[in-house]
This record gives structure tokens, sequence and C-alpha cells, in this order.
């Protein structure tokens, strides 16, 4: 029988997929399970979104330009001026969700052996890109202790090797909630403009800033037009996960000039999922508001549960909508799996996700999960109830 | 400025896209352009799938699984049973088009450096997924005068190295529309045992064979199930190339379950691409027995007018809606290209793909063009004409 490659070997399992058989056999128990180590929201798709779809008048579904829609292009173009970042349709490659985006931009500007440097804890999808491209992640640790800040710039020096070719940042961060302050991005831009390396930045909870807190986007520094390159995704903004649109974004013309020749060898981004895309451009700023509003009440409600419960420490996220919790126990795995196989109250549980998975580092955050807000009031209630309950029979043992 | 990857500067253009400015040029000209370049059919989506997406319900468009919906991937699987392939729900990955299959499948089973061997002229886009997963194509020419049939198993022998992970095959082939034989499948399986490597078979253009051949997949054979790895695609069979679907098929769990990592990695496969492709599956046989017969009228029509132009060599095709013809000319690049800017009957033309970039060995093949029958009878008609008068003219200087 012939075999694998080294690279399908190493392809990382995701940290949350090793829940699932257990999450499955509860579920088959008739278990009731509290969602909260996902990023899918609850939140509606606007209307006009769907009704685009619906209202299609297509007999021959085609492929679309490789690059995406003319006319998408364009009026996302227009929104993202209108977010101080100022670039044109030509600027702009349409994917198959951020997570394209991102297999574009490391294929891009990476060869197999090259290095990225990632803040730590990351999207933990950031390792199955990184293999898949051959490319070795240096982490850099963020701590809790300082709600996730960006690690001393002198840190990020130290670590830059020949083989450095970018910064990989998520802002706000995924798992940590952490929105990036102004003063972050531009000492980032000062040493990607010293090292002449890029700064890849994961923008794709831009929306997702809380308390009037402004979001500052890589792209919007002066000066860093050649080395600023952003990956966005339609998936939370208009919790439109499914429909697998993201883009790639720079002034860069030689990135742009690589990316689009990956983006012509796979033909087009699905087509239905555009014509969503485009609608949801103008989905009216009260969907936001509300979004917005309801999310900053959940993390209030999460934050400020978390920290009643004893021996639990907890950063306070600024956007998107995770946070990190270390909790009085010493293995995230173990705990997690517990939940599922063995903890019930009422016949419901929680599903949390191990940090472990979000660390590059070995044997790190192995105290922490990842909790996502997705969820409405009366289930994130009743969540920190059987979290706190479960960690008190836990620890008794 | 930082600069791009080597394997970013070595990604190949698509051998067509070289020709869209002269094309963009001559239609704001207000010349009508014929195009026999591209596999864009213009045949009509069957309604069912069209409908299922008019009639979703969605109104949170989440992620779906991985591997795509269960329930399609169980309807999948009917309907390879019906086409002796004999496969379940658990052999499939849903994919966002064939193309992330291959791409897939060539992460999963090779690393940089490795080899695959492909029988040239091929799909000009394995190109580009071999640079981006760094593997080195070894071609083995199949020969216009034998209609492109398999060459000698001696020549795939002699080819054979450590670094040989697979034979990757179109069937029915894209550009050549040839058709395997029992034979030469069954002789390809006793290679890939022999010398334990993958046969990886590109089959999006199964459902079109000609002239009462059957199709004979990879998947049929018995024996061969740990080496054989299937691409698919609903693109084609639908004409459904927008709604980027395909999957990968398998009976070899360590290469499934690796490319189940990659397919993680980027979430799921679009959704309402997804609800198409299943209601596709209902689509009645008369749909399949019409769009046959259409591409067998309009095959015959071409090859046949082919054959009556002076100078033209064309080898018959037995599946897919691509044909090769030899031209009396030296360099098609230049004469598809002149096509475009300098040639005209009534302010019309026609635009062919030149076939040099369908070919791995260099300086190959540059006589030779690929032209694409996805037109109706009358443009079809006269683009042969405008064909038959410009070699006539270019012939002339
Ligand atoms: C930080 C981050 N980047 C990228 C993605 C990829 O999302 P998509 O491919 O759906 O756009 C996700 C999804 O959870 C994410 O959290
Ligand atoms: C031989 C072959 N394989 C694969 C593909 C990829 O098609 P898709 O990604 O649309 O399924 C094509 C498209 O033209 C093709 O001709």
């Amino acid at each position: 029988m012939p075999h694998i490659s080294n690279k399908g070997l190493k392809m990382p399992e995701s940290p949350i997929r090793k829940l699932v058989p257990f999450a499955e056999e509860a579920k088959r128990k008739g278990k009731t399970i509290y969602q909260l180590n996902i990023g899918q929201p609850d939140i509606k798709t606007p209307e006009n979104a769907l009704k685009a779809v619906k209202d299609n008048a297509i007999d021959v579904l085609s492929y679309s330009h490789s690059a995406g829609f003319e006319s998408y292009r364009k009026k996302l173009a227009e929104y993202y001026r209108k977010n101080d970042i100022p670039v044109t349709a030509e600027d702009i490659i349409i994917t198959t969700g951020g997570s394209e985006a991102l297999l574009f931009a490391m294929g891009s500007i990476t060869d197999p052996g090259d290095e990225v440097i990632i803040p730590e804890p990351f999207y933990a999808n950031y390792n199955g890109f990184a293999t898949a491209s051959g490319v070795n992640i240096v982490p850099i640790q963020a701590k809790i202790e300082n709600n996730f800040a960006l690690p001393p710039i002198s840190k990020f020096e130290e670590l830059i090797s020949p083989k450095t070719k970018a910064i990989l940042l998520c802002n706000p961060g995924n798992p940590t909630g952490y929105l990036y302050t102004k003063e972050e991005i531009e000492q980032l831009a000062q040493i990607a403009l010293k090292h002449d390396i890029f700064i890849l930045a994961d923008e794709v909870y831009r929306e997702f800033a809380y308390d009037g807190v402004k979001h500052h986007s890589i792209m919007s520094i002066p000066g860093l037009e050649q080395n600023a390159i952003m990956v966005d995704s339609v998936s939370k903004r208009y919790s439109m996960c499914g429909a697998r649109i993201g883009c790639l974004v720079s002034k860069n013309q030689e990135v742009m000039a690589a990316a689009m020749k990956f983006a012509q060898a796979r033909l087009s981004p699905p087509t239905f999922a555009q014509i969503a895309s485009e609608a949801a451009l103008d989905t009216p700023q009260e969907y936001f508001d509300e979004v917005i509003k309801e999310y900053t009440f959940r993390r209030n409600l999460l934050v400020e549960g978390l920290e009643k419960i004893e021996g639990v420490k907890v950063a306070k996220p600024k956007g998107a909508f995770y946070c990190m919790a270390e909790l009085p126990i010493d293995n995230a795995d173990h705990f997690a799996r517990w939940l599922l196989e063995s903890f019930e109250i009422d016949n419901e549980t929680i599903m949390v996700a191990p940090a472990g998975g979000f660390y590059s580092t070995p044997d790190t955050g192995l105290n922490q999960v990842r909790i996502a807000y997705v969820l409405k009031k009366e289930n994130l209630e009743k969540a920190l109830k059987i979290l706190e309950a479960a960690l008190k029979e836990y620890n008794k043992k």
C-alpha cells in the first residue's frame, strides 16, 4: 500500500475535533450540550443577503472572474475606503473564505522552510495552512496577565531571522479577543519596514470592536503599503460562515500578481456566495449596531460570570467573540472531555475549546480554555452555572 | 520592499490568460469573438438544482461539516454505486471544486521534490497545483497521431523513480478528449500495484462519453482500492462551474484521514452550492441524454469541419468536450493572438487555446490548438469558416 506524505502526516488535527466523538456520544445519550467551543454565531444572516440569492436569475451557473465579480470588488473597495482603508478593486482578490486568502498569502510570500512570526495563542488553523505551505511558525508569547497585549517589540526583533518573511497578526484576535492599539500597530509597522518583511493581518473580526474602541487596520498606515497584506471574510461579519467568501487585499502589486496565479489555478470563488456577499454590503448599520450590542452584552455577562467563579482568571476581550480563561485545573484537554463524558446538570453540559491547540510552544496554556460567546443570554447563563459546578466537582476528585 | 516567494514566481500563468488582454481589446473595438478557448459550457444548469437554492430555508448560513453535508455524501455514494464505483459516504470528501480535490490529493500524497507522472498534453492547471505543492511533474507524451492514446506501459516504467508518488490521469482527457479503454486502465493499475504508487484519476468529465462507449473508472478495479484516488466535480456534469463543488474519493483511509485534515483547516465547502449539487443528483436521465446528443452533434460538426480544412490534423475525441488540432502553422501562440488582433470576417473572429501550455515538455505542441466545442451549431459553423479563412490569410504572409 502506498503511503501518504510527510506533509499529510504532519497536518495538525484541529484542537476541537478531538472532542467531537465525545460530544457525539453525549448527544446520542440525550445530553444537551452548550457549545462554547466554536466560532459559529447564532446571529441571523442579513435578510438582503439571503434574498439576493433567492432572487438570482442564473440559468447557466458559470465560472466567475478568478478575482471575483468586478461589481463586488468595486463595492467592497468602497466599504474599505469608508473604513479608512484606501484601496481600489484592483487591490482585492475575492477568495473562498478568509481561509483561502491565508493560503494564497502564504503561498505568495513564503517558500518551504521560511518562517512566519505569530503572537500566540493564535487561530489554530494557522498551523494547518503553515504545514500545507511548508512554513515554520515562530511563536511569540502573549500573556493572559497582560490581557494578551502585543509582546514587546524587542522580543519580535530577537526572533527575526533571514528566513522570516512575515509577522502574522490576528486583529481583533481569535482566541484572545485582543484588539491592538494604534501604537502597537505602528510599532509593528516599524519593524516590518526596518527588516523588510510583510505584515499579514487577519482582520476578519474587524467589525467586532467593543466599548467604542476603534479598530486600526494594518492597511491604514501610511508608508506601509508595500509590506501590508490583509485577510478578510464575510463569515463572521454577516454571520455567513457557510458562504465561503473572503478576500486578500494588498497594494503590493507583486504579491497580488502572484496571488492571482494561485486564484486562476482554482478558477473562481463560489458564485451564489458572491451574490450574497455583494448584497450583504448593503446591510443597514442598525444590523451591526444590534449585533455589537448583543455581543457586548454577552461578553459582559460571560466575563463577569467567569470572574465570580473561584480560581478562574479571565482576559477581558475588546473584540471578536472569544474569551480566554485560565481555570483552576491542570489539564484542560482532560477537563473538556470529562465535561462531555462524565458531567451533567439536569442532563446538560458544556463544550469548551482547550487552549493548548492555540499555542505553538509545547505544553503551554494547558490550564486555559477558549470560550466563544456565540450563545444567547439564557444559554450563556446556564453554561456559566454548569462550568462553576463542574469545576467544584472536578476538583473534588 | 519585501519580495514574493520563489513559489510565487514559479506559479505558471494560465496559457489562455495571456490572450485575454487581446480579446478584451478586440471586444472594445466591437468585434464578436467565438470563444473556443475555455471549458465553460453554454448548457443550462438543471432546473431542480437552481430551484433548490431558491427554495432554501436558511436563516443562519453556518459552516457545514468539513467533509460536506452528510446527506449529500450519502446520495453521491449512491450515484457512484450505480456507476460501478463501490464507495460509501465515508470514502468521500466534498471539496470546493475538483480544483480543491486536486490540491488536497497532492498535499496528502506528495512532499516538495516528489514526482507525479502525467501523460501530456494535460489540463494546464495541474502545473499550478503541482507548483503550489512543490511537486515536479514528469510528463509522458501522448501523440496526436495515436489519437492521444495511453503511451506504452514500458515508457511509464522508465520514468518511475523513488520520488514517484503517483500517476495522474485525466479520463476523459482535457485537452485531448481521449477516453481510456478498460485495458489501458488495467495496465496502469498493474504498474501502480507493482511500484506501490497511487493512481490519481481526474474523472470530472466521466459523464461525457460518446458513441456509446463506456467510461471506465479507476475506482472500479478490484484490488486497486488502496492505490486509487478519484477527483470529481459538478462543474461540467451539470453545467454548474460557478457552484464550486467537487469531491475527493478514495477507499484508502490513510489518504482520506490526511485529506480530511486539509479539509478541516479550511472549515467547509460552500453551503448554497452543496444544496444545488445535492439536488442536481436528481436530474432526470433525459437531461444527460440531451446533453450527450448535443455534444456528440457538435463534436461531429467540429471534427468533420476541421478535417476538411487543408493542412489541419485532428484527433477525434471520444469524451469531454475538447478537441486537439494540429494546424498548418509554426506558432499557435502567435496565430491565436493574430486572430484576435488582426483578423476578422464581418467583424467576427475566434479565440482558441494554444496547446503549448498543455505540454510540460518545452517547445512541444507549438502548432496545436485546443478547441472547446461548447458553442451551439450556428456559432461552431461560423467559427469553422473563420478558422479556414484565417489560416489561408495567415499563411499568405
Ligand atoms: C481568525 C480567523 N481567521 C480566519 C478564519 C477563517 O474563516 P473563513 O474561512 O470562514 O473566512 C477564522 C474562522 O474562524 C478565524 O477565526
Ligand atoms: C480536467 C479538469 N480537471 C479539473 C477541473 C477543475 O474544475 P472545477 O474546479 O470547476 O471542478 C477542470 C476544469 O476545467 C478540468 O478540465
